[in-house]
């Protein structure tokens, strides 16, 4: 297998072969080169050292790296979706990491922990010294979003420019190809499209699931869902369940919300979605479901991140603007909203939930 | 010592005295009424049982326990604080109990990470037993709010309804007792009002301060700082430090700001906290400053907090409002608001920082 | 369905039906209990309160809330496996739970970073006040133990005392019924057992195995082995490899580990665990593979929460018993032994790996 | 100030000068060096690639960078130390970045989290590529431990071989270094020898402690201690009391305990912790009591770091021995001992609390 991770760099290296060459620690981890990548603008003839410049480079690498096997088990996830033919053994693999991505964001997380030591006194003394460098730039954090799914026309711009503003050369060709790959969400998207069950003239999913809606409808449950979820019971609306289930049924409206990007998925998928979260407990769907949950997960975990990060911004800065002129707390603050959560359809599932007694065995 | 905390139940209890009485393990922690305390609803004659509601339940217990040792905790600090005269004792006092409130906040976290293992169709199929009953109806988390200093013109209202609205009562009571003490954001900044070294005829801080600002744009800064916050350097503003620090020197446009909710302390509280700010290498304010980072502590911490629980939320119900006409996800998120940050000041000092190489010697 | 899980005062109670009171959050979450169950003793006429005393009684008091959570969920898993056939989709309802379990440790961890904010000597002016009470004397730990399968003959005695010692009453019945029934290890070996593919007259997994190790050796892996092993390479045992399965092909070897407590499951049930194990791939062993995983991690997590249990207690007490006589440092840390790990053959089924290009298809 | 702890390949760079460059976020952290720095073994021709050995590097690489961190607190703590005169505003430095240490702990712990969803299967297809690579030689982690000040004669040995036979050139030499600089340890020692009020002719803290202990054995705390710590009270020891509090009084005794390794400081900086640990209150020991907390945060907070570490080898390789002939997990686990912790008299100082009533005014 050639591994399309790998730099040209060491893809050569690895051609020339150095299988006879003693394997040792330092050696394997390149520490050498690593733990000599540490240099302090602050500790240079004429300034004064900022004793936390030290710790601010380090959690950053730390961050960096960390970036690096998200995408790396990222690259492997979509390859694993992107097939007309996922095999059953595939999902597994593909939950294990999903769940590995999600414990990396609580690593990431204890790191703001980390860097929140730092106090925004020495981080005054230090800001001079970055110059334009922000952590807008990291080219890895946007490729980790596009290979996800993050879209386009979703992200909240800063001073009407795009990210992709802010790289040049190989970062940015690396951002353009990957724009141009399916991302996790397309090959997830087209994965559910093909749930079985879903066909029209087959079990035809959303047909029984329109009958069980209506059962559900005849037995009153109209009247305790209103209340249960406005606490009072009004005559207006005819039906606030056939309302609610209105872009489940009706592709056009469907179709609304996704142009709005309050809903992602295409309309097959989305019923794809809707089937494996209701027969989660027949043995073909185990797999599907434990997968739907993890990609939730990873959703909220990357929205803690982002929250994390708002809140230590405004620890170190206030409400000031960042270096680079880029993201100060408020921005950062906007991006913990649902337009970055690449698979909110699947949050949201839960408001389409049809208690069991109502739905036909499959 | 009386202790107010105590209900009067326990109070009667300890006046008829027991002391006699054998400690054990079971008695002390009264575990025959705490483990007999978990009522399940969907586990009666006529309904299938939901195994989750169990989890419903015992989170809900911890969370309320948790709060009761809160609000415990910040009883103490503000006790600590409401005074004319504060001891230097108190302070590392103060501090412990602050950081051990954070701390509590990571177990409520951690918290939620168990409920969420909770399947959204288990809790699709407990929801209807539920009624009305409402995480809203936490008293207990009304005045841990209260106590700390929530103001109440920065709510954000559901429903137009206030959060009194809830409770009646005995609850309703305390609530309204709450109300009129001081919370602890009033304690603080009565105490940081008397920061020794504000007197204008003193020390007088704020002036020396405005002095470093005027040193600081003689310096040249004014130019440097406009392209670290904005990527670019106009002519048009006269001087964009001079117009970031106005709100500090100009009493009118500091009220303006706390008119707005967009600052919180008084005039010479501000000072204070400014003046420990940026002096918080001098012995008398080490433990000040130490206070001050506990005080934004809590604040992210509860920040997080609500977020987690926002996104819990959503993963359960996706966008449906809550039970008991209460709080769906889209309110629960307006939480994460910097409305509800009552120490947000301090987060913001940092914008007001001036390295000290302008500052004179204290 | 029937709750066995109820206690006899909730069974009656539901019997009555209380199917049309008002569910509200305090009535349902019984809080009036709960929150004045707090009865403090050093609060009392005579004393000086200790303030660390409610976050004693609290923190102790949320740890028995979870145990009896985690008793709920291991009872419901228990019961899954206690059954001659096990139905496909309960098995990832069994991981769900174990899974929920791993992270009520995770809280509980956290609670001990929480405790360990009281200071040793508020707890020094406490201590007196506790008498005999003694964590010794939780029951419902004891129960988790019992239920889990911790075996009796491994348990470290403290004093000569057997753990029950400590129990009377309806806590000492409860233990000794738990004893009786089956425990999850009990179980887990039973369903192992039964691992389709073990029968010698069919798959004939054992004989299989063999061949497999056979070729590995033959391929000159019993000298790369020693070498990885030993960091050299000797001539002086024949076979190391064939050394260290030996256990595995010979029943007797595998009956006198188990006899010594460094093995536990019975022979048949090991070598389901090392099929799965081997053919985690396989679309029937997905789910048994994960679950053996998640037994590996509620092990894992109870010795991390004896580990900061000990820290705990050593940062409370230093080097003295407990109280009651019991249980000090040193006692709690020789807990964090392998004694107490009951699937400890799952984690150690690593070391009778076999790389799959020597194993057959299945 | 020159800096001792950057290279010389930096130190070089630095005097050249490049204050002109343009400063961005990939120059600052080296990224192009970083991210090319994982050189997978077994993505080479002829191989089976490993996909879990990208995670392997990662992680490891990850925890290198944090070592250097600690590495680089730990110095300039110990040189805040160092000295004979110990300012006051260098004590909340020193806390914060001990309190930093402990952060990166937790971050360290995630890692594990992260680093055990490799399944073991995995990892027993890439052990064979690792050859001698071993943990074991982490040169950071073993100057880590000498500078925190790990005693020698007390480490556990692996195969009667020192840890610095692992060494060689540059990095055997900073190690030996290490060992002849003070450790923490070192420099703590020497600063609580000098704590004010130890002087005999002055206060004379050991006096006075005296006093108050005979004070408590004449109140009749002899008899209720023995009860609290036995469960029993007995008449043949004359006074526990008086002989658990020997060594404090004796210096002999006191010396025993240090050669046996049961006790660590000398026998004035034994009586300086004392003093300190009792009078916490008073504002002079408000700062020394954070730092003593602190130090016994870092011993614990590493050996929960070193019992994960145990747990995910033996997750990962069962009971087999390490990779180069090291570290499996019966000897990782040994090194969880009481040994390791450097500052083990501050846990054990609880031991020795005597109520403040019969403490003296200081």
């Amino acid at each position: 297998m050639s591994c399309p991770f790998l730099s040209s760099a060491q893809q050569e290296k690895t051609a020339i072969g150095e299988a006879h060459a003693k394997v040792t620690y330092p050696g394997q981890l390149q520490l050498a080169s690593l733990l000599n990548s540490q240099n302090l603008l602050t500790y240079q003839p004429g300034n004064t050292p900022v004793h936390d410049e030290h710790l601010f480079i380090v959690t950053h690498q730390a961050f960096e790296l960390w970036f690096k096997q998200i995408i790396f088990e990222l690259n492997s996830i979509r390859e694993i979706f992107d097939k007309k033919l996922v095999e059953d053994s595939a999902l597994p693999v593909a939950c294990e990491r999903l769940d590995r991505i999600t414990k990396i964001f609580n690593v990431l997380i204890a790191q703001f922990e980390v860097i929140s030591t730092m106090a925004p006194q020495e981080f005054g003394e230090l800001r001079p010294s970055l110059g334009d460098s922000s952590g807008y730039q990291s080219c890895q954090y946007r490729l980790l979003e596009v290979k996800l799914g993050v879209r386009d026309d979703l992200r909240i711009k800063y001073a009407d420019q795009s990210y992709q503003d802010s790289f040049e050369g190989t970062e940015l060709e690396s951002l353009k190809t990957s724009q141009k790959e399916s991302s996790l969400f397309d090959a997830i998207d087209q994965w559910l499209a093909r749930t079985p069950g879903l066909e029209v003239d087959g079990f035809n999913f959303i047909g029984k699931f329109k009958d069980a809606l209506e059962r559900m409808i005849e037995d009153g449950e109209d009247k305790k869902t209103e209340e249960l979820n406005t606490g009072y019971t009004t005559q207006e609306t005819p039906s606030p369940l056939r309302e609610r289930f209105d872009s489940v049924f009706n592709e056009t409206k469907h179709k609304e919300l996704v142009h709005k990007g309050s809903r992602r998925f295409s309309y097959k998928a989305f019923q794809g979605a809707l089937m494996i979260f209701h027969y989660r407990h027949e043995p073909q769907f185990h797999y599907p479901h434990l997968l739907l949950t993890s990609l939730i997960d990873i959703d909220q975990k990357m929205a803690q991140w982002r929250h994390y990060h708002a809140n230590m911004v405004q620890k170190m800065i206030g409400n000031l603007a960042g270096t680079g002129g880029s993201s100060g707390y408020m921005y950062l603050r906007s991006l913990c909203s649902d337009r970055y959560k690449v698979f909110l359809d699947l949050a949201n599932l839960s408001s389409y939930y049809i208690p069991m007694k109502y739905m036909p065995q499959l």
